[in-house]
């Protein structure tokens, strides 16, 4: 009998549990949650078969342990279950960011039964109710620094995931930071930043925009309806790689800016075909 | 009878072309098409019934005239069909700006005739293949400066879009050209950006952004696979209201750079708080 514990049923935590249940992966399903709201909430919607107040009782019950919580919580309770566990089990993080939270448990005695993963999947949405099924098929599991976790633990990951199924991806953690801070990070702050823009812009006019919103502008801005309790830590926690991708991004904008207000439109043409050949990377 | 003439069969009038055959608006579709490729395929995919090679054939055999051209020839073929046009016919344009458009023919002779509408809705493809049905469902048409156009004209343009079906909004062309800067050129720029900043820093790891893009990152950078030919001249044409966005988002952006870089995480997390009122604008 295979049970799973996930501490932490939003998002993420959430659509895991879903996840396995669909492809028969865990027999029985224990929640750990701090806000009761959410794991009575988590319980109605039957992510979890039950939930434990206590961390120690749902950690030791567990073959495999699942720690989703926002990534400040991380970096205190990953060592704490680590502290629980047997050395017949594995614990997983699914944070998105690794050189902190890999920093904070090297040295512990533990530490190869400790797999760090990110499935690289998400929506805007938060807590339980965003739980979606389906959520990981096709996408990709980054798993970093594998060499530092037992290889019967690597193991027993890699193949559960699969299953879901999802690609394994190795990647160390720095090349993880500086990646994720590229593809994810960036385009959470610049969604922000533009409904910051708009707010500002159309104070008064609320309906209007509600009116005019075609799907460029719902796509480019729904990620700045994130939880500020998930992205605060991992903007945090990835300070430097979000701040040096970010100031490219600032250097770009500027310079179609000064393109546009010098009225250079040869220029301009051609930094916007220079832009097109992302098409070559995302298809 | 009913004959429509749609003078440009990329995107928008090859989707228009789709959604009036679909609801059984045009017993017959004509097209004028400048690029001969561009013709071919149209009549291989069915979206018109003959490509005309002479504007003027074209436009006198028809009811109404859609000009679905980029808004830098915009500018010389709507005048050119209104020289043509008899008074019973009906012309529209289906441009993104409309400041430089209706001061380019507010002397017409038959200025009447013409009815300025901006439907909100598009996609990140250009060309015949990138039409598509539906795509004006359930979306806003926008009418600017109706007072200048014969109610006749109005009546027939509205009756016609209603019946795909979309929504009717009358806006001054000052305020479209404003709000469409807020909902849609600002965000063109900002994913023209991200797509410039993430290939100056992944020039060598190509591979790895397709592995690791999620699906936040696709949505933000989707808008930077938009046409150069398109979207010049709509920031040209609305270059200072996009300037003016611009500096506030700009403003905005560096507003979140210093929160971090100053580690101020409780101003971060204010900041970010208040990005998420976006969500009453789009739910």
């Amino acid at each position: 009998m295979t049970a799973i514990t996930i501490i932490g049923l939003g998002l993420i935590g959430g659509s895991l549990a879903l996840s396995l249940r669909q492809h028969g992966l865990a027999d029985r399903l224990i929640g750990v949650e701090a806000n009761p709201a959410s794991a009575r909430r988590a319980l109605e919607l039957g992510l979890v078969d039950e939930i434990d107040s206590g961390l120690a009782a749902a950690v030791v019950a567990a073959s495999l342990v699942i720690v989703a919580v926002p990534m400040d919580a991380m970096l205190t309770v990953l060592p704490q279950v680590l502290d629980i566990i047997f050395d017949n089990q594995v614990v997983i993080d699914v944070g998105s960011t690794k050189g902190s939270l890999l920093a904070a448990v090297a040295s512990h005695p533990r530490r190869g039964r400790f797999v760090a993963v990110h499935p690289m999947a998400g929506t805007e949405y938060s807590g339980p109710d965003a739980a979606v099924r389906g959520l990981f098929e096709g996408k990709t599991l980054v798993v970093c620094d594998a060499e530092a976790s037992d290889p019967d633990a690597v193991q027993v990951v890699e193949t559960l995931f699969r299953a879901l199924p999802m690609r394994v991806l190795h990647l160390g953690a720095a090349d993880h930071d500086l990646h994720t801070a590229y593809v994810s990070h960036i385009s959470h702050l610049t969604s922000f930043a533009l409904a910051l823009t708009v707010l500002e812009k159309e104070r008064r006019g609320e309906q209007r925009i509600f009116d005019l919103a075609g799907g460029g502008f719902a796509s480019t801005v729904r990620l700045a309806k994130s939880a500020p309790a998930t992205w605060v830590p991992i903007f945090r926690q990835n300070r430097e790689n979000v701040l040096d991708v970010l100031d490219e991004h600032l250097l770009q904008l500027n310079k179609l800016r000064e393109l546009l207000a010098g009225e250079d439109y040869p220029g301009l043409t051609r930094q916007l075909e220079h832009a097109n050949e992302i098409k070559k990377i995302i298809p």
